[in-house]
């Protein structure tokens, strides 16, 4: 943890003071809370509470500014309408507040009247270092330190449980339905904060203060957006290598929920599958349910993070199968495997006396709801090494006789292995002593599956990337400049002759020659398109040239945007340089007369060779199967007059090989404005888009993640020998995704977005078709 | 309602006198129960325990048999062990006990044994007229005779309230966890029956028998199986008759879930969106939620059954935009719309000085949460023309001060639009205000948008299918002889020369000529194949043939077992006679030498034609793409020898020509043995299994209900006109689905399953290519 998080959680957990600027004296508004609970609680801090226009609030002298305190408080709550906040915050600034709070709205989501008032909190934060929670914060709580520095109605509650767990949310009121929903569920807080739109600080950079904190055992999130994800992708990192878990909840599964994000925090909300990503990848335990996200940090903390993908299993024990089955429905369709005891310990469970049917269900109905025998399967499934977490599942007995099946798991929680239970009757008592004897237990059968597939699926993350360094880099530089070189010098295919036919790139088809070896594009061997060395590459039905789609179909914004975007020979010396095989291109004059003698037979892809054109296929850009001099020719012309009326006239096209393989992929990278560097895979073609099948992770991945990645792709299983057909080469697939997802470490050219469509998969290798790259 | 079902109501659930076959001293054993619960429960009828080896039984005495009773009982309740189960039924048989419920288990689902059992069961019960429940029932209870027939542990619990909800279970267990959770959540039972293996009485008979108890307002169904669906549906038809809802939570989401069903109950569970389409189908609710399944039926009771597929929209409003934001995510990932406020409403709000942003909720956080702003706002949403349903969600305020922003929802229940509420933190009070005023209301995100969903969801259930009577029916029979005759006569092509040349079915090309009137087979016009009039069909890449896909690939037991494989020929000649175009076909001799000349040209595909062989392909029975005389008999040879090797010697082969289309779909009609007739559709090829993307409904279907299957099947959007691509005919496909749906209204012949796979969809019309058709 860093010197200025710690510095910064005294302020804004343990201030010794505290200013409420524009407390107000109706204790019915919003703006008259904080004094009140403040009380209420037994803050025992020093509290000014500031309104200029009145001599008392709520019965106890009001200040009329922060320059008249005796100190400079440590904390400032600002209350104030809109419309003074900046100044209020400007005056917290001169005064040396260190940690500000914002209550009011009309930021991040107000326009260019937002915008302005934003720019200039910013400019106070970096002049003063005042540190800012909000705005749109209903506030900061600690119950440890009494301190209810709130707006929030739930913390009119008095006799709050203390308890280890930290909350930082998107939403202010979420914290109060955290509040009450844990005590219900017999889950305490240590402290929990409003974030409101962090235009300061950060839900990451608040929790990451709090690391050192021995009292506070794991994090619970609500997040509406994702973020400044780089601070929370840090913290999360730092937490999990100090063993403390995190579970989040985020809103966004739907387009309707992304949309209210927008207009409720003014956050732009990416696709939900980002998020996922995004999370997964810093080993936060996403849950689904609103319950998983109370009842959830017990289990999870009592699970390892797991390494690998190797896929944990988990038993069930129960005494009411019909209420089993319904855990385990929906564990299973979660992808988490149910298992069934193995011969070894249905030998176990026989010699205990337990009779239990050759299911996947320990089910103990025949047997009753009885301790020993609730014990007895306990202890041997606890013992039993295929399964990684037990469930008991108690069936009517909960509700009023607890110590016939629950008692029994309450003394077996002191097992090494992690243990839950799933109550199917209504049952607060039972639930309460399994919570006092640290069981973690649930009320639903969703929330229990959702919170043990989120703990099962948790993984140890990765670590931030690592752009090469200042030396490498000029190295890099230098190699991408040589690769630019060859492309200028390279220039243009003339007429007929063969000392005309230069390649103006390296084209590598490793695939195809069944060359695994990777390639290095600043090696500048162009020889394999020269002359009669040429290996032919095989014609036939060609894979339908498609560009833009995918990643980028959703995301316009991406293309729209940012920086320039290559032209096809370009991004193809970048994928050279990342050992991506490609198939053979020549670019062509588009004024030639008569048609060149291309170094690969027909037929031949003749494209519009512009860095202007993202999409070449929707400017008519893109001729296909052309077949023979005349062809060719026309196509050329085609190709020219069509982008030319478009507004987009091309001096040059490429010229490349039809590749055939028994399928296409595509492939992606982007530098995603929200998480940072994402790789993705999906099924090429038309399905890509309307199935939205498609596999993402934070850049880069090692080749198991690769290979997990193609696995989650539906549609791809079609390629990986189904039914009797011929297997593609999946592995060749792996190996072109981490080489794309490479470009995470690679800062020159800093690569914005990237994308190889179709990538045409081949039964022995695979060849990048169509790839188009801009710089960030 | 039947008379015998109007009989069954009072011996099962108010029997005047109880006989407890079994009853044990004991009351820690589940034995021990029954006669414990009644007197708690103070049953005021007559109650006769028997056990012929105690003199008492927990201080009452003991009948030795039923012989003995003084008079005979009208329900008899047996928790004898397993063995004595046959005996004591005969013996309630033998007295005139109407109605016996069993507790043991050891039937359904014990293998032969149990068989044998459950053969004797159904001997006594049509020998004495004696109707059962169970086995493996933990009994009847009816909480306003206050008969406790049960041995559910959960009903030694005294005032459970009593309520209008009647409640059927497969799992015994489950009805108890149904109480507790009812009373926590002031939803009341007025009876619960455990219906066990449904030997004999189905969970359908036993509710249906309730149809007239003007006590019961709607039914609660938890279901581990489909069995005796066809009882269940006309039940569920006579209720929604009634305007009495039923909502159903049914387990096998997952397989592992539909495996536990087997060795639970012993009941086959058949694939989860079969029984998706048999409750839709059926009016019935399906939630995915156990709170959703407790809390659902007064909201789902407030909505009207909707006849048509037109999308109901959502209104919400808040008090808390994170909150809201939750239930509107787990609404839109249902596919239900949340809907906005219209202009028009929108300055209503402003009318009413409510600030309201320009988003899809209607969040009223800025004027806070004040009883005459929510009032104002609820007014305006429930008048508003834009919403079906009003949800308010309401945050911290709810838990304390329900009189400022729950109290107005409370006011406002007596509109006419349905409104239901939840409330973001613990807030029993509130909830249980809410429920007593009768507003629907939810405790957590998930269930809210579940129960919505499932009530928005659900329509009017179609009648049960009438196949053609007996007069229609002898037409039918002579016209299929007819389509058979003809098959047996066009026999087979000769060699070379038109006059052997002839078509040995009837085939259409309406769909290429752009002529869509539906023929009859039975017309006997077989021109379009002969001679020049002959339509030319196109040539080309043709759509590969891949039989036994799709339904029967999943169940390789409705392939297994059931009735005669047609041939290809008679299963054209079957989807003729249904009027959906097919691609020509002739037969030729598998012998014949030199080639014959075919009345369409080349390319064609030859196939095996038998009705011994499901899976050509599999086989090595089909040859693609065969072009001129040489090839056509080398492909003839080959496909004889192949199917020769696999020990199914064909005499002829099947002759088509390859057809060309914008893509292909597969569409199935089987006759379910667990719900009865189904149509499906999907996309076909090697998709359709990998991404399980179809999409299923009760057949027969209308236009309507077809067009929205097509509308669930993703891959079949590509097909829409997607990105410029040229559509497909559609319409087209959604008259072949409406056409093969009408096998179930087909009585001779009764066919058991029928796969058109592929079936080319052209840009105008739709061409079976492959076949598969079994009779019943």
């Amino acid at each position: 943890m860093k010197a200025h998080e710690r510095a910064l959680r005294q302020p804004l957990l343990s201030p010794r003071s505290v200013a409420l600027v524009g407390q107000s004296d109706d204790p019915a508004k919003t703006a008259g809370r904080p004094l009140a609970y403040l009380r209420q609680g037994g803050y025992p801090g020093r509290i000014y509470p500031i309104n200029p226009r009145r001599e008392t609030v709520l019965g106890e002298p009001a200040w009329r500014s922060l320059d008249v305190l005796p100190e400079t408080p440590d904390h400032a709550y600002i209350v104030t309408p809109t419309a003074g906040v900046v100044e209020a915050v400007a005056a917290c600034g001169r005064a040396g507040v260190p940690v500000a709070t914002i209550l009011a709205d009309g930021f991040t989501e107000a326009g260019a009247e937002g915008a302005a008032r934003i720019a200039r909190l910013r400019e106070i934060a970096a002049e003063t270092g005042i540190r800012l929670v909000g705005p749109s914060s209903l506030g900061v709580v600690d119950l440890r330190a009494k301190l209810l520095l709130t707006a929030n109605a739930a913390f009119a509650e008095t006799d709050l449980p203390v308890g280890s767990v930290f909350a930082a949310s998107h939403s202010g009121s979420v914290i109060g339905a955290l509040v009450s929903r844990g005590k219900a569920r017999g889950i305490g807080f240590a402290a929990l904060v409003s974030a409101g739109n962090e235009v300061d600080l950060s839900i990451g950079e608040m929790c990451a203060a709090t690391l050192d904190d021995s009292d506070i055992g794991g994090y619970l999130l609500f997040l509406e957006t994702m973020r400044k994800a780089d601070e929370l992708r840090a913290f999360a990192l730092a937490a999990v290598a100090r063993g403390k878990p995190i579970v989040a909840y985020k809103l966004g599964r739907s387009a309707e929920a992304r949309e209210l994000a927008v207009s409720h925090t003014g956050a732009l909300a990416g696709e939900d599958d980002v998020a996922e990503a995004f999370l997964a990848g810093s080993g936060i335990a996403r849950v689904d349910t609103f319950d998983g996200l109370v009842e959830g940090l017990p289990l999870i903390a009592r699970i390892p993070i797991r390494a690998t993908v190797a896929g944990p299993s988990v038993g069930v024990v129960t005494t009411t199968g019909g209420g089993a089955t319904m855990v385990i429905d929906q564990i299973a369709t979660r992808g988490i495997k149910v298992a069934g005891p193995t011969e070894a310990t249905r030998s176990r469970f026989a010699a205990a006396g337990i009779a239990v049917a050759p299911a996947r269900l320990v089910d103990l109905t025949i047997a009753g709801a009885r301790y020993d025998v609730m014990k007895s399967a306990l202890e041997i499934m606890l013992t039993a090494p295929e399964f990684d977490l037990v469930l008991a599942v108690v069936g009517s007995s909960a509700r009023f006789h607890p110590e016939l099946a629950v008692q029994p798991i309450i003394d077996c929680a002191g097992a090494d292995k992690p243990l839950a239970a799933f109550l199917v009757p209504d049952a607060p008592e039972a639930l309460r002593r399994l919570g006092t004897a640290g069981v973690p237990s649930f009320r639903t059968p969703e929330a229990c599956a959702d919170v043990i597939a989120a703990a099962l699926k948790r993984r140890v993350p990765k670590p931030m990337p690592a752009r090469r360094g200042a030396a490498d880099s000029t190295t890099v530089s230098q190699r991408y400049a040589d690769a630019r070189l060859e492309i200028s010098a390279g220039e243009t295919l003339l007429p007929r002759g063969r000392d005309h036919a230069e390649p103006v790139a390296p084209a590598y088809l490793a695939a195809q020659l069944g060359d695994e070896r990777t390639y290095d594009a600043a090696a500048g061997d162009t020889s394999p398109l020269v002359g009669e060395s040429l290996p032919r590459t095989r014609s036939g039905v060609g894979a339908p040239l498609r560009a833009g789609r995918g990643v980028s179909s959703e995301s316009p914004q991406y293309l729209a945007g940012g920086g320039r975007l290559l032209d096809e020979l370009e991004a193809g010396a970048l994928i050279d340089r990342l050992g991506i095989p490609r198939a053979a291109a020549v670019a062509i004059d588009a004024a030639v007369t008569p048609a060149p003698e291309l170094p690969f037979p027909y037929p031949v892809a003749v494209k519009a060779l512009s860095s202007a054109i993202a999409h070449k296929s929707d400017v008519g850009g893109v001729v296909l199967n052309v077949r023979g001099d005349d062809a060719l020719l026309a196509a050329i012309v085609n190709v020219r007059d069509r982008a030319a009326a478009h507004g987009a006239p091309v001096e040059r096209v490429l010229v490349q090989p039809m590749v055939e393989g028994l399928g296409e992929a595509l492939i992606g990278y982007r530098l995603d404005p929200d998480v940072g560097p994402l790789v993705m895979v999906a099924a090429g073609g038309v399905l890509t888009e309307i199935a939205r099948d498609r596999s993402l992770r934070l850049a880069p991945v090692d080749l198991a993640e690769a290979r997990e990645m193609i696995g989650e792709v539906r549609t791809l299983r079609a390629l990986a020998g189904f039914r009797g057909k011929p297997a593609g080469d999946l592995e060749g697939l792996a190996r072109a995704i981490v080489a794309l997802s490479r470009l995470a470490e690679m800062d020159d050219p800093l690569v914005g977005e990237a994308e190889i469509n179709p990538l045409i998969v081949q039964a022995k290798g695979v060849i990048a078709v169509d790839t188009l790259a801009k710089l960030a």
